[in-house]
């Protein structure tokens, strides 16, 4: 089968690789039909996350389980699943808790040794644990599958990041990034029952996204002009819960500085070395919360899918750009370069 | 009058200041019966928090009321009051959700312009929002006035580290630091529902007063071996909730490396300095959440004295010094060399 591979920084190549097969009694494999590339890809893309050349990448993925093993009983060939980005045994104490993400026998998609997403088939270990069955009708509804496929990351990254903030009915709530995951911040919120969400992103086609996903202000500024208009905004106290979206210094500075006292950020930018911007001194006289992180996207997926399927919530306008498997490195440079929000690839 | 007064590192004395007096309509002036140093005093009398030279000193006491201005309407002169360690108007937004200690007029006992609550009486702005009336035949019960004292701060803090650490019935709890703050944070791990409490802390006689408090295992050890140590005795997982009652950078680190992924260290220590310990890549792997700051023990202290008069809790173990007035220098060097844990102070 056809995969991609990255090679090093700025290299990102379409191979020949293995068909996956069924390892474990546990596995499944999975033919992709829609998958795409993620803002946390270009981490490796640019070399600041490292690789090993060769290694397989991209972990959000829709397809049909193709073939499973002994001893997967949830699932049949023929089904349409979403993926999470990573993989979980479903029976350990964190994933009945909630949080797949810490499962011992987790994983993430492309890391060494195991299949990336952005492929035409992925070997998926504890199928049963980490598959999400999804109405088979919906695997050739094409309006449909951009919404689908945002399940697997950034729509429940961006309901993480609000949960995580505690965004509740009557909340302000101001979302710090106007990348994928930021933008579905915005629509979490509001499913959350914001009463205001302030958007701070500074893309113009960006925010006017936002704005459809619920946004009710935009601040295009940055730094301390961002943090002051966003206290004016607000009557000079800040918003109740913080979505951190972006995992830089000076974003997790901006998030705890327009948290109001007794608020909380709740965070899901991949963080980019050591306190990130953290200062505990100004958290503490203002009782700051700090909150989030990895999203177990597994433990999200059943609730948002059913509010997708039910029209309440639609992700699919993050995605902007369509590629077919040997568009994918045209795709990460159009990423790259921010003439694409976020690439949709299908097979 | 008499009063506590700091000059500088090391040089706590007692001296005569001028009378209290009402200065607004909405003051009242009480009359001190019992007050206390606190671990935090430390840091002005080490020099590393620096005061004005003059500075009144000293934010924990219960008194009588003896004088009100024109505008206070739920205190009269006779009402025996415990003052929580920030004064608040208890109107504001910030008072009425409860978070007094971000009030806009609110302040803390000893700031330059206010009095301490080292002295004979003190000048309280806001009176019906800051202070709370305790049962009139307590004033005389000597049993019950340290745990009554120990509202105004030390068991108010450490319930805020426990509630912020979202421990709850069945939680398995750590405790970093056995000062009067972790200690009284034992004693409220155990009040809200705690299967499980390990206080870290060496020093014998603290760790003794943690296992009458509910400590069902003590950590002597500190750094890495007190981490191993707490792993090893939670199955390799960690805490749920982690009480951080300390502030240094050592103590952040061992509080978020002990905690259970997608648990929560509630943090009451004053940071001293930056980042203190933050390493915000390492809880956003594992969903730690990190909540606490001032105590806004306003908020508490009607709950928490319900179940101190009901005998629910006692903290008076955590006074084991008592000394009046021209005592007090004396007992800053005792908590100073650690012969006193806390020590209180009679009128």
């Amino acid at each position: 089968m056809r995969a991609t591979v990255i090679h090093g920084p700025n290299d990102i190549r379409i191979e020949d690789v293995p068909d996956p097969r069924i390892q474990h009694p546990t596995d499944a494999v999975v033919r992709v039909i829609n998958a795409c590339i993620c803002g946390s890809d270009l981490w490796a893309y640019r070399g600041v996350a490292s690789r090993v050349p060769g290694q397989r990448i991209g972990h959000e993925f829709l397809g049909i389980v193709e073939e499973t093993g002994s001893e997967v009983t949830g699932l049949v060939p023929g089904d349409f699943v979403v993926a999470p980005f990573v993989w979980s045994d479903g029976t350990c104490d964190y994933c009945r808790a909630g949080l797949q993400t810490s499962c011992p026998h987790g994983g993430f998609w492309g890391e060494v040794g195991s299949d990336g997403g952005q492929g035409e088939a992925v070997r998926v270990p504890y199928a049963d644990g980490t598959l999400v069955r999804l109405p088979k009708d919906a695997a050739t509804d094409t309006k449909l599958l951009p919404g689908l496929l945002a399940l697997s990351d950034v729509m429940s990254t961006g309901h993480h990041a609000a949960v995580s903030a505690r965004v509740r009915a009557g909340s302000t709530v101001a979302v710090v990034g106007d990348g994928a995951v930021g933008l579905c911040g915005v629509l979490a919120a509001r499913r959350l029952g914001a009463d205001r969400i302030i958007m701070l992103g500074r893309h113009r086609t960006r925010t006017d996204i936002a704005r459809t996903f619920g946004a009710t202000d935009v601040v295009a500024e940055r730094g301390q002009a961002a943090i002051d208009t966003v206290k004016e905004l607000t009557g000079g106290q800040g918003a109740h819960a913080v979505l951190e979206a972006v995992g830089t210094e000076e974003s997790m500075r901006t998030a705890i500085s327009v948290t109001r006292d007794g608020g909380a950020v709740g965070y899901v930018g991949v963080p980019h070395g050591g306190s990130s911007g953290v200062d505990i001194s100004q958290m503490f006289d203002r009782n700051v919360a700090l909150a989030g992180g990895v999203a177990p996207a597994r433990a999200y997926i059943p609730e948002l899918l059913t509010d997708l399927l039910a029209g309440v919530i639609d992700p699919s306008p993050v995605f902007d750009r369509t590629v077919d498997l040997d568009g994918v490195p045209d795709g990460y440079r159009a990423m790259d370069d921010r003439s694409a929000l976020k690439v949709r690839i299908t097979f």
